[in-house]
C-alpha cells in the first residue's frame, strides 16, 4: 500500500522535478516527496512568529526557536520580540504554526513525516511527531526566497517522509580525533539534509576515545589524553536528540584492538608488549576469545559504554581480523580443535554469539560489519556491509536486516555522483518484497586516517548531501546534473550553519603559500583532487597519526566543481563550437599554462609545496596542448600523427601524481586534442 | 638596576630594529628585547628533534610536543618519529634544546624570561621557568624561515622578558556567550603573542555563565541555557595553564546582576519581578548592601566560585551602578542617613569593604573597576581603569596597584595604531618609581554587545597583538609602519592556530550575497568599518541579545588594511605623483566608481543588503569626484571653486552611515579633490 502510494509520487515527481529546475527558488535537497507550487507567498517581515500546537517532545521549542534565530540570521531581519518559541506561543493565526500530532521517540522506523503548506500569509507545518516537524523546519529554510519586495515563502505544498529509515553518518574519532565542536557541526549539517543516525566509531588500533570509569586505563594510557568526557557523551547525546539524530557508539572488538589491549593487555592472544599503533592499517593483536576472564571485562565495560548511549542499537565491529594472532597460538589452536572449528571465522563467530548476550541484556540490538556474518550468527543481528553489493544482498537473502556503506566511502574522495547512483535497492539486484524490507538504509562513512578537525568537514561536506537524498528521496530522484545544481546551493547553506567545507581552503592556502599572495596555487588547487580509493597513503606506509594534514593533498577537496564545468563545456564546445565558449575555454587554457611561472616563483619561498612543481608544469604544458589544439580547429586545419603522438605524451605525463595529488583536466583536454587530429 | 638595564638594551634595540625591518625574515611580535643575528642558520627537516634538560613543570612537555606538531604543519615536513616530547628527551645535541631552570608557578610576576641561540646546527632554549621557555618556543615559531634550500631558524641570539607583569585580555561571556572552542582558540592566539591574563567577565544583566551547584537557579533561569558547566572552567584553567595563561574570573556586583536577581530576587534593592535584560547598556536593578542575609549568598557563592580558579585575583566588577535603586527605597536611604553616608558611591565602599574579608579568605586579592576606588577601601585591592588616564594616574597616586584599560577597548572598532601609542606609562603622566611599579599592566576588553562566535574573533585579532607588544617590548618600540607590517604577517600565524578572523568574512560574504559571487560585496565591504565607539548601537536601543549579528556591519571589520593602503599611496602620489601611482590609483577609483551597478544588480536577490545601497552609491559618487581631480590634476588644471563646493558635498554625503558602516576612504579622496582646486 505504502509502496504503491510511494510509485504514484514518483510518477507525479517527475513532472515536478522539471518545474524545480525551471523554479531557482526551489532548490531543496532532498528532494520531498510531493510538492506543489501555489502561486501566493507569505512574507517574511519583523512581525514574523512562531506558535506550536498539539502535543509535541518539548525538543521542539528549542528547535523552533533556533528556527527563528536561522531564520533571522538568514534574512537579517531583527525577529527579536520572540526571543524563544515557548508552549505559551499557540495562536492559531502566527506566521509559522506548528501542528504536532504526538510527543516523538528517537527510534529507528519513527514517523519523521511532515506537510507544509504556505499561502494566505501562514505556513503551516504538521507532522505526526516533532521529529517530522524538525524535518519540515529543515525544508522551511531551504525555501527562504527573496526578490526586490523582500524575503518570503513561496506559496506550495509538500508532503514528505523518508525513503529508508536508518540514514546515517559514521565518523570515525578513534583514527584521528575530532573535538567536540566539530561533531557538534555534523550533527547540524546532518539535520539539515535530514539524516537521522551518527555512527560513533569510538576506538581502534590508534585509541580509545571514552572515558570509562571501570577501566580509566583506556583513557589514561590508550588515548593520548584526546578522548571524551561521560558528560561530553551525554552533551552530545542530548545536541544529537535535540535534531532528531540517534547516536549509534562502535566499539570494535576482537581485531582493532591494540588500544584497549595497550591498556588491558591481558586480554590479548599474543602476550607481548602493546603500544598505540602509530600507523594506519590492518593489524594483527585480537584479542583471546578463549580466556574465559574475557568476557567479564567486556560485559562490564560494555554495560557502561551503553549505558552512556540511550540508543537501541550498539555496534561491535567485529572487521578485518587477520587471525594470525590465533593462528600461531597452541592454546587458541587447541580451543578450535576441541569444538572443531575449521577456521578463524568460526572462532570469531564464537566470540560474537558470547558477546550477544551481554549487548542483549543491556536492552540492545547487535550490529556488525559483514565479516560477523557467518554460519550460526542469529537473525536478531544487524549486518552493516561494506564489502560489496554480494555480500549486502547475501545478508539480506539470508534474512538479516542490514545497512548499505559499500559505495558510501566519502573517505575514498570519489565524486557525489558516484555515491548518488549507488543506490541500496537496485533493479538489478532482484530482491523480493520482504528482503527489501530489511534494508534499513545505508552510511556515509568518514574514516580519519587522512583528514584533521580541519579538512574533515570538506572530506564530508557537500557530498554526504547526495548520499543523504538518495536515502530520503523517492527513488526515481535520480537526476546528477540537478543534484549538482542543487548540492552548491546546500552547500551555502551548510557553511551557514558553521561547517568549514569552504573556508578550511583559505587557511590552508595562505599557510601554504605563506603569505597573501595565493593565486598561482588556488588556480593549481582547484584543478587537483586528492589520489583516490586507497591510493594517497600507498601501501599504508606513507602516514602516521603524527603527519601533518596542512599540504596539498589536504587542500586539494574531492569533487571539484572547476574540472566537473570545464569537462562539460568543451564537450559542449566540440558538438557546437560557439565563439563564446571558444573564448571561454581559450582564456581557462590560457590561464593554466602561464599559472606555472607564477608558481615557481612562488615556491622560492615555499618549499613545502615543491612537491606541487611536477604537477603545476605538467599543467602549463598540458593547457600549451589544448590551446594548439584549439588553434588547429578555429583553423580547420588537421594534426598529423607525430604532433597526436607528442600530445599524448603530454597528457599522459600530466597524469603523474604530485604531492599525492592528480590533475583532474587531462580527459578533458585529452578530448581536445583527439579532436584537433581527426 | 633592572631599569637601568632596560634603558642599555632599549638604546641597542634602536639600531637592531632598522635592522629587522631589513631582514623581512625576522617578523617578531611582541619585538624582543635584544636581538642580534649572527650569518649561521639551523635547518629543520625530518630528523629535527626537541629535549628538555634541567627541572621544568611538565606543562613543558606537552608545549614542547605541541610545538613539533606546529612546526610540522607549517612546514610540511613529517616529523613523525617524535610524537610526544618527553622526559627521556633529554640529549644535549637534540637540533632544539631546552633547559629549564626550575618549575614555573602560575602567578603575577613569575619569571617569563627567556633566551634564544641559533647556529652551529642547533637551536638552544634557556629560561628559568618553563613558562619563559614557553614563551621562547612561540618566538621560534615565528622565526620559521624558508628559502630555496627549504625551511631553517636563523642563526641569531635573543633576550627576552617582559615590561609588564599582567598583559590581559577581557572575554565579556556574558552579553553574548562564547562556546568552550572559543575560548580556547582565544588562548592560543593569547600564547602566540606571549599574553598572560585571561580575564573572563562572567555574569552581567544578560546572564550567568557558570554552572553553581549551590545556587543553580542561576544557570536552570538566569543563562539562557548557555553557560558553563564547572567540567568545562576545569578544562579551560588547564588548557590556559598548559598556556601559561592565568585566568582571572569576574563575577560584577552589585550592579549588573539583573541575572543573579532574576534567579534570587530577595537580594535585589527594589521588590519587582526581575528577568534577564535583553538590551544591552547601564540599567538601575541593584543588590541591596543593607540585606545582612546577602553576604552570607554572596559569601557561599564567592566561595564557591572562587574555587574554580585558582588564580590568587578575583574581580568584584563593581562598574556603573546608577544608584537609582537605592535612592528610591526609604530602607536603604535610611540605612545610609544612620551611618552618615553621603552619596551611593559610599554605600558601595561599604559593600565592598563587607565583600572584602569574603575574598581574602578564600587566598583571593580583591579587584574591581574604577568606580570601586572610593575614600576608605583598602590598598591592598587592584584596580582595573576603564575611565581614563586621570582616574589611572589617580590610583596610582594613591597608593593601589593598578592595570590599565582605558585605550584598549578593543571592541569600540578603533585602530591598532590608537591602542599601539596608548603606552601606560607615558611621560606625560610623571609618575615616580614607586608609582611606576603599581602599573601591573593592561587588558585589553572585549565586549561581547554586539559579536557573536562568528565573528569576535575579528574584533580581537589581529589588533590585540598590537596591544601585547605594548605590554611585552620595550617602552621605546614604537614605530607604527612597522607595527603594521609586522601584524599583516602575525595575522596569519593567529589564523593557523585556529583563529577565524579572516575567513569568517567569506562566510558571511557568501551569506549576504546569497551565493557566489561575492565580488561587488566584497569592493565594497573592505571600504568600510563599522561605526566606532558606541555609535553602532545608537542610544543603545537598536540591538537585543536576539538581533541577528550576520549582517554588513558585522562583515565589516576594524581597521581595515585597504584604506590605509589607499591613504597612504594618495600621500605618495600628492608628493611625488608617478606615473605607477598614478596608475594604481586610477585603477582603484575607477573599480570603486563602477562597482555600485554590479552590487545595485545584487541588491535584487538580497534584500538584507539594501542598507548599504546608499553607501555603495556614494562611494560611486566620490570615486568619479577623486578621478575628476585626477584628470585636472594629470591636465595641470586648476579647478574652480563651484566644482570644490560640489565635490565636497558628494564627500560630506560619503560619510553618511549605511548598514550601521561608514566608508574610509573618505579623507584620503578628499585630499585629491582639494589638491586638484589648489
Amino acid at each position: 500500500m505504502a509502496q504503491k502510494f510511494i510509485l504514484i509520487c514518483c510518477a507525479l515527481l517527475a513532472g515536478l522535478l522539471a518545474r524545480t529546475q525551471e523554479n531557482n527558488s526551489l532548490n531543496l535537497m532532498p528532494v520531498p516527496v510531493l510538492l506543489t507550487a501555489h502561486p501566493g507567498r507569505v512574507d517574511i517581515g519583523e512581525g514574523f512568529r512562531v506558535s506550536v500546537r498539539g502535543k509535541p517532545d518539548r525538543r521542539i521549542f528549542a528547535e523552533a526557536s533556533r528556527f527563528v534565530r536561522r531564520l533571522s540570521e538568514r534574512t537579517g531581519i531583527f525577529l527579536d520580540h520572540q526571543g524563544f518559541v515557548s508552549p505559551s506561543d499557540s495562536s492559531p493565526s502566527a506566521a509559522l504554526l506548528i501542528q504536532i500530532r504526538r510527543p516523538g521517540s528517537l527510534k529507528l522506523g519513527e514517523d519523521e513525516s511532515y506537510s507544509l503548506e504556505s499561502g494566505g500569509g501562514q505556513v503551516i507545518l504538521s507532522a505526526v511527531t516533532d521529529i517530522g516537524a524538525i524535518r519540515g523546519l529543515e525544508t522551511l529554510l531551504q525555501l527562504v526566497s527573496a526578490d526586490e519586495k523582500g524575503y518570503f515563502f513561496p506559496g506550495l505544498s509538500i508532503r514528505d517522509y523518508p525513503r529508508f529509515a536508518w540514514r546515517g553518518l559514521l565518523l570515525d574519532v578513534a583514527l584521528h580525533f575530532m573535538p567536540v565542536d566539530q561533531i557538534k557541526r555534523t550533527l547540524d549539517g546532518m539535520a539539515c539534509v535530514k539524516m537521522n543516525v551518527l555512527h560513533l566509531h569510538l576506538c581502534n588500533d590508534q585509541g580509545f576515545r571514552v572515558e570509562s570509569r571501570r577501566f580509566p586505563r583506556l583513557q589514561q594510557v590508550a588515548s593520548d589524553g584526546v578522548y571524551y568526557t561521560q558528560q561530553e557523551i551525554r552533551e552530545l547525546v542530548a545536541y544529537a536528540s535535540q535534531r532528531g539524530i540517534r547516536i549509534v557508539p562502535e566499539f570494535v572488538v576482537p581485531a582493532h584492538t591494540t588500544a584497549i589491549l595497550t591498556a588491558y593487555p591481558q586480554w590479548a592472544s599474543v602476550k607481548r608488549k602493546y603500544s598505540l599503533q602509530r600507523y594506519f592499517g590492518v593489524f594483527d593483536p585480537v584479542m583471546d576469545p578463549t580466556n574465559e576472564r574475557l568476557y567479564p571485562f567486556l560485559d562490564t565495560l560494555f554495560s557502561e559504554m551503553a549505558s552512556l548511549f540511550p540508543d537501541a542499537y550498539f555496534h561491535i565491529g567485529g572487521d578485518e581480523n587477520t587471525g594470525k594472532d590465533w593462528q600461531s597460538e597452541p592454546h587458541i589452536r587447541r580451543f578450535m580443535a576441541e569444538r572443531g572449528m575449521k577456521s578463524f571465522m568460526d572462532l570469531q563467530t564464537y566470540f560474537n554469539r558470547r558477546l550477544l548476550p551481554i549487548i542483549e541484556k543491556n536492552g540492545k540490538t547487535m550490529m556488525g560489519w559483514d565479516e560477523i556474518l557467518q554460519p550460526g550468527v542469529p537473525k536478531q543481528i544487524v549486518i552493516q556491509s561494506w564489502r560489496g553489493n554480494a555480500s549486502f544482498y547475501g545478508s539480506l537473502r539470508q534474512g538479516y536486516r542490514a545497512i548499505l556503506s559499500y559505495g558510501y566511502y566519502i573517505d575514498l574522495i570519489q565524486p557525489a555522483s558516484y555515491h548518488y547512483q549507488n543506490d541500496p535497492i537496485p533493479d538489478s539486484a532482484a530482491l523480493s518484497a520482504q528482503e527489501q524490507q530489511r534494508v534499513l538504509g545505508g552510511e556515509a562513512t568518514m574514516w580519519s586516517e587522512l583528514v584533521s578537525p580541519l579538512t574533515v568537514d570538506s572530506r564530508i561536506w557537500p557530498r554526504t548531501a547526495a548520499i543523504a537524498e538518495r536515502l530520503w528521496s523517492p527513488r526515481s530522484v535520480t537526476d546528477t546534473e540537478d543534484m549538482y545544481r542543487r548540492l552548491d546551493i546546500i552547500s551555502l547553506g551548510l557553511e551557514a550553519l558553521g561547517l568549514r567545507h569552504r573556508t578550511y581552503k583559505q587557511v590552508l592556502l595562505r599557510q601554504l603559500a605563506h603569505g597573501d599572495d595565493t593565486r598561482s596555487l588556488e588556480v593549481l588547487s582547484d584543478l587537483i583532487e586528492p589520489l583516490k580509493i586507497y591510493e594517497r597513503n600507498q601501501g599504508d606506509t606513507m602516514y602516521t597519526v603524527f603527519s601533518p594534514l596542512t599540504k596539498l593533498a589536504d587542500l586539494a577537496s574531492p569533487d571539484q566543481p572547476q574540472p566537473r564545468i570545464f569537462s562539460r563545456e568543451v564537450d559542449s564546445f566540440l558538438l557546437h563550437p560557439s565563439p563564446a565558449l571558444r573564448q571561454l575555454l581559450w582564456d581557462k587554457l590560457n590561464c593554466w599554462k602561464q599559472n606555472d611561472a607564477l608558481f615557481q616563483r612562488l615556491l622560492l619561498g615555499a618549499p613545502v609545496l615543491r612537491e606541487a612543481a611536477g604537477l603545476s608544469r605538467n599543467l602549463s604544458l598540458l593547457a600549451g596542448a589544448g590551446l594548439d589544439a584549439m588553434e588547429a580547429l578555429d583553423a580547420g586545419r588537421k594534426m598529423d600523427g607525430a604532433w597526436l603522438e607528442q600530445q599524448l605524451l603530454v597528457a599522459a605525463r600530466a597524469r603523474q601524481q604530485g604531492g599525492r595529488c592528480e590533475l583532474q583536466v587531462v580527459d578533458a583536454v585529452q578530448r581536445l586534442i583527439e579532436r584537433a587530429a581527426r
